[in-house]
C-alpha cells in the first residue's frame, strides 16, 4: 500500500465496521427520512405540513420516521398551548450541526452521481 | 411552517424522494463500502490487503463491492505489468472528491451519535 494521501479522520473511522459514520448511514439511508430533514430544514413544521411535504408518506410512517429522529435527538417535538392543541417537530442543534455535512454530500452526489440509477426499491 | 433558516442546497435536494444524495446514502450505507472507501483513501491497494483490512468480509463479497465502487466511478481498477500480473485499486478523482463530505459527516455523528446503539445486522 502506497502513502499517497495524508491520514484523515475518515480513513480512520471508516476503517472500523461499526463507526459513528456507519451508524449515521443506517439512519440517513433509511427512505423518508432525507426529505423529512430537508423540510424541517426551512423551518418548524406540524404533523399535516410534513404529511404534504413527503408525498407519498403513510401517516403511520411518518410518525414511524419522526419517533426515530427525536430518538437520535436530531429532531424535537413540541405541544403548543391548546385548544387546539399544536404539535410541531423542529430541529436540534444536532439536526442543524448535520446540514452541512449533508450539502456538501449532496453537492459531490449531484456532480458524481448524476449518471448512475437510483435502486428500484 | 415558519422560515427559520435559509433555504440552502441541501433543503431543496432532500425534498426529492430521488434525489441525488438519496442515490449517495443507497451505495455509501450498503455494508463494507465505508470500510472499503477508508482503507483506499491511504492509497492504492492490492485485493489481499483489501481483505486484510475489510475484517470479515468474503473474497466473492469483496469482489462485489468493488465491482460496484468502479461501476459508479469512485473506484479504479488497474493491472500492473507481469509477471506476476498485479491488481490495484485506488480512489478515482470522485472518490478523492469525497472524502471531505465524509469527514465531516463522521465529525458530526462522533459528536452526535455516540450514545446511539448501532443496529445488529
Amino acid at each position: 500500500m502506497n502513502a499517497m494521501l495524508e491520514p484523515t479522520a475518515v480513513a480512520h473511522d471508516l476503517r472500523s465496521c461499526d463507526s459513528a459514520l456507519a451508524r449515521a448511514f443506517d439512519f440517513l439511508g433509511k427512505r423518508w427520512n432525507g426529505v423529512i430533514l430537508g423540510t424541517l430544514s426551512t423551518g418548524a413544521s406540524g404533523f399535516a405540513d410534513l404529511k404534504r411535504a413527503v408525498v407519498g408518506i403513510s401517516d403511520s410512517m411518518l410518525s414511524e420516521r419522526l419517533t426515530e429522529l427525536v430518538g437520535a435527538g436530531i429532531v424535537e417535538r413540541s405541544v403548543g398551548a391548546g385548544p387546539p392543541i399544536a404539535v410541531s417537530y423542529r430541529l436540534t442543534a444536532s439536526g442543524l450541526a448535520l446540514l452541512p455535512a449533508l450539502d456538501e454530500l449532496s453537492a459531490w452526489a449531484s456532480r458524481n452521481l448524476a449518471g448512475t440509477q437510483s435502486p428500484a426499491h
